[in-house]
């Protein structure tokens, strides 16, 4: 590594464009330590790999992710796949020594989670992990971070975080998402995934129990994605034919916690919500003030200061645009120029890039270790739901 | 009654003043089938009474409650004291056969309240019951109600109800709200029991169990009231001598439940927020759509109608002040001209009066028996923050 | 006078009732030093006006408003007529000794606000004048006064004053408010006059010059009123042989202007904005911060203090609910318990009642010397808007 | 051209950077027609241009803009420079067969505008125009537009366009922008350009007269740059040495017009308006309908339909960022994931890539001879506000 970092990809769909763009802009709007070149990338879909590689700038690709093991060129594999195969790549990876960027969860189940963990800790010397929890690079959430970290809002006692989507509805088909062996859950590790690192990183406090949950299942059979076309018939006969499957995840997982420092809170995901189409909120309250996050509106951070005067106090909305305000701000346009759902990912690349090349990140990146916490509280919700009562952290390992 | 309603109020703080006015501006804005004649206040500060009587227009006060039974012009008796009386009063006046309105919750506890419920089943050929549960008469949430009946939501799968305030930090003196002898509960009986009531009230369905719940109370101390005059004062020594009493309720109380037609659904009630000083919300989530409503924005509710084509949708944020379209806003001013905390209750009265009139209500009231039912989730979420683990409402009688 | 102020109100329609209701409410909700007596309402209706007196609880009523200069039981006369009357009304009454309290606009005319202003000169050892400009006794209007007023705004450099309403669609029948003999004009006198009344309440400036403007007629003819009610009916043949009258005034009056402390400022009035019901906003934008204010949120009040550190500022929603912070709330109910409409009133009332003992208004109330000047800029901007071009204050007498 | 088109760019700056990113960024979302090449940066600081040209990806790099009309390779020469030189710069191009993409306004003055519009009219067998009024493609300007051509608003009766910043009190020192001899005007020219084109594109509709004006420069005297560094400081005495010049642009400028269709319109802008960085804001009501836009929460459109019925109607925030229904949101992201300010760029970029390669664009594209219409109506508003009275359209060419 002599100011690049050889970038490869796993992964040709979503996250895919995603991550793609990220190290693709990255370099002109941070200038980072390192240079990321985008080296291989590798997906599963052999008919539209060689137009998206060279749609998005990467001069390799590759149907067998196995390869970029064996590729001593390559410094960093960046893995945006379903969550049942992050365990075998990311180990496989460690293993040959280069740096490792995930997707979120960390894991389908907590079993790899903590397989991937201790991974990690062999491979530190040589390796470092990262976990796309992209939302903590939203300029807002890292500013309402440091007003926590300066006591702005004293201790906090609430936390309530609602991740709420539209997209599960009766005629979604059976994606691999609703599928538990490929996702390993439903809204509850796609959604109360990014909330529950919200909510560690915001307050710098670990959940120590879990004290209830419900997970609903509302739509049990879905129809077969080989029929899925039919969807959009108009015969309502062909609609009875369909063939249908089980859906084996939740669509929505509600859960009540605490927090080590004496903070209650209220998380809850789901696909079912309409008005809702990725509405990430997040609201602390302390004893002297309370913040509160909307992705649908992730320029603005909301902030009550209650140590302000009782006539002038109220909601400010706070427009977190702000060079040498608002953390990487000062990379994008001038104030009120507002950025969009990919600034995080791109926000995230420069810090790792930060990172590898011995610099400090703008803000903590989350690692394998971290990332296995998370999944520690997915699994003590679940436990709750199924079993009903409290579940202390402790004793999920 | 011949086209009056003698009526008499127990009770002269906040809402001695809410009822008081209540009575007098209801015959001039509703015009009602019987004419509330402000017949006797009593309470127990003789020190007040007389200037609250003549302020407000009550023709007798008294400070002896029980006079009230004895008077056969009074026709109905209202009752706006702490929730520890409210058995002892209710039941008195029912013997008397006079009809009573109450304050919520019905009582402190559920022993107290299925007493009331039962003495009202009892006294029915006599006597109506009510309590006041004023959010209902808000017009937004009395359009709601029609919309969910309407089926315009289709099959509700969410309800998300929270009702957060900010005046319950370490500052405030040991209130007889946080005595659980007097208020039965903190937050949770104050704050919860109108939600499970709005709940309840928009979906037509009963909770059938608790599933989870945190009570918490962040506050185990405050200074007793006959110093808290001292609070005030500068004087670091004073403080440190001011004289501390426990405090036996909650500051928050967050539970999770499921309803009859197959929702999920949160509730949390808090004294602990700052950014709310009566933030009453409620959201539901339905099949084909989603309301929400917020008092603190109490004349507008907000639908989002999934039936509109994907292009126009989006939250409507409807100003509901249009007569004709929306309950109560033909008796008050042309569209826009917005109304307030008090009309809630100038609203109930009419409905009331109209009831005891021989007419229908605008929207259905609230009686013991309907009172009861919320005791019930109250209890169930009490014993599930205790407890932990699920409490099905077929086993809290 | 001892102790009670003998009320007299001409007028038993929308204002009829809102006065009416501002004469009742006062008393309990503000404790006044004289208490009013709600002693005669004169109507030209005698078919309602019976049943009008006793649903609000006038005690003596008439159709002939004259009487009342002749009642020496009667200390002020409450004028809520349409504008042409107001000048022969007010001028009778003041010579007859009483205080006169009028709706606004002033008049519809600029020779008849200067009759009246003369006629309150001469008689302004006795009588004492008040317009009722309500939105003034908005808590949230009252507070920006305050803060301009402390500078917390800075010199203010914009003005941004728009009143929208949607009832003037082509459809609304030929109403007085259509008849420029009656109303004077349109939306300007109705609600520009508004606009103008608060922008000098708040800046605390004059408005020097008008320096450009349109008045539109989108609609210059309109049903008949005989004929109004077929305009519901669904045949078209009835809608052709419609009769039509001649709408002799403006829909909509948009005009620019400077103040004496150099703002420069934007008023806009219509009633053809769909989206807008009562829709009465104002902006101050000033060295140091802005302020913004919408009746259809009339609690809240938007304060940007550019003072605050570039991190932390935004705008701030601040609910004007807070006893011993805003005006009149210590009146009404705990902070957050909002108010509406009516209130805007009763608050006046309380003004009116507070100067007629012999104290101090919370707020400074407007008399006729003052509604005059907001005449004068009204007919500045219909001359500019006649003529083009700029219209120094100073030519307008 | 053989599907690339070779791109060069005269601009270092704010419109620098925004523009290289467009081309950058529109092939992997857009895959246009046309590949873009980033052929050539030219600009006039010799010391970062390398660096700018390495960062963005540009080839090749010169501080001779007019080495640019010399090499045959060069199809589109992009202008983002003051406004000044715009004329020169795109007659040369035009001149030597480039199409030219040339930063808003078109020019300083009426005069150089002219001279552009003839040039593009001469060269336009070979060479295609544009001018980059970005925010006609926001998603929700867009399908506003296609709102009002589907009838949907029903005719335009009003146009509400403000569009106010906060960047230049009395602090900022004297820049370029405003300097008369190189910006031309000030707020006017660079905000109410822009609205202008907002309210033509939406409306389709011309302006026919401006009917008055204020423009305002409430600072006539600035910090002289080479003493701005000064500013910071912290002494007294520094300050009062400090060198001034003059302003000699408006700071701000309001003027009402009238459209061709009957619409009566009012515009303003402004750079000292606190709480308002980047507010491009724009509203019209007609008669079935009402849309209005907010650029600081640009995913946003907002609608009202009056055809609604009176109890479900509502503002409707709608968020445009759903494929196949919003313009240019299945480029980027699945719905609700927003984007930011320099995706209309990207946006633009596509649409010029469309129509050079023979398709049709997403919407109109403006030209020289469009842009040559704003710049009528922002010389007949600087007459108005110079002269006073009203200035037909015709008068001004």
């Amino acid at each position: 590594m002599t100011g690049t970092l050889d970038v490869a990809l796993i992964g040709q769909r979503f996250m895919g464009r995603a991550h793609s763009n990220a190290w693709r802009q990255v370099a002109p709007f941070f200038a980072p330590p390192l240079h990321p070149f985008l080296h291989t990338i590798a997906g599963r879909d052999p008919k539209d790999l060689e137009s998206f590689a060279k749609q998005w700038g990467w001069t390799h690709w590759t149907t067998r992710w196995q390869d970029l093991a064996e590729d001593p060129e390559i410094d960093l594999v960046d893995i945006g796949t379903p969550n049942d195969v992050h365990k075998e790549q990311a180990i496989a990876m460690l293993e040959a020594g280069k740096h490792v960027a995930c997707e979120k969860p960390l894991a389908g189940t907590l079993d790899d989670a903590r397989a991937m963990r201790d991974a990690a800790k062999k491979a530190r010397r040589k390796s470092k992990t990262f976990v796309w929890f992209n939302y903590r690079r939203c300029p807002a959430i890292g500013f309402a971070r440091k007003l926590v970290q300066q006591g702005r809002l004293g201790k906090i006692l609430h936390v309530r975080a609602k991740y709420l989507q539209s997209w599960g509805f009766a005629d979604t088909p059976l994606l691999w998402r609703f599928e538990k062996k490929r996702a390993g859950s439903g809204a509850h590790g796609d959604l109360n995934a990014h909330s529950i690192d919200l909510a560690r990183f915001l307050t710098g406090e670990e959940i120590v129990s879990v004290e209830g949950a419900i997970a609903q299942t509302f739509y049990k059979e879905r129809a077969l994605l080989g029929d899925a076309a039919q969807l959009g018939g108009k015969s309502k006969k062909t609609k009875k034919a369909q063939a249908m499957g089980k859906s084996t995840v939740d669509d929505a997982l509600l859960f009540l916690a605490r927090f080590a420092g004496g903070a209650v809170a209220s998380f809850e995901a789901t696909r079912c919500a309409h008005g809702h189409e990725n509405r990430n909120t997040i609201e602390l309250n302390g004893e002297k003030g309370s913040v509160r996050f909307d992705f649908e509106d992730m320029n603005v951070l909301e902030l009550f200061d209650a140590e302000v005067d009782a006539a002038t106090r109220g909601w400010r909305r706070i427009m977190c645009t702000t060079a040498d305000a608002h953390p990487y701000a000062g990379n994008w346009w001038p104030s009120a120029h507002v950025i969009g759902y990919e600034h995080g990912f791109v926000n995230m690349a420069a810090d790792i890039l930060r990172v590898l090349g011995g610099q400090e990140p703008e803000l903590p990146l989350p690692d394998f270790a971290d990332a296995y916490e998370v999944q520690r509280v997915l699994e003590a919700a679940q436990i709750a739901a199924k079993q009903g009562g409290r579940i202390p952290l402790r004793e999920v390992k």
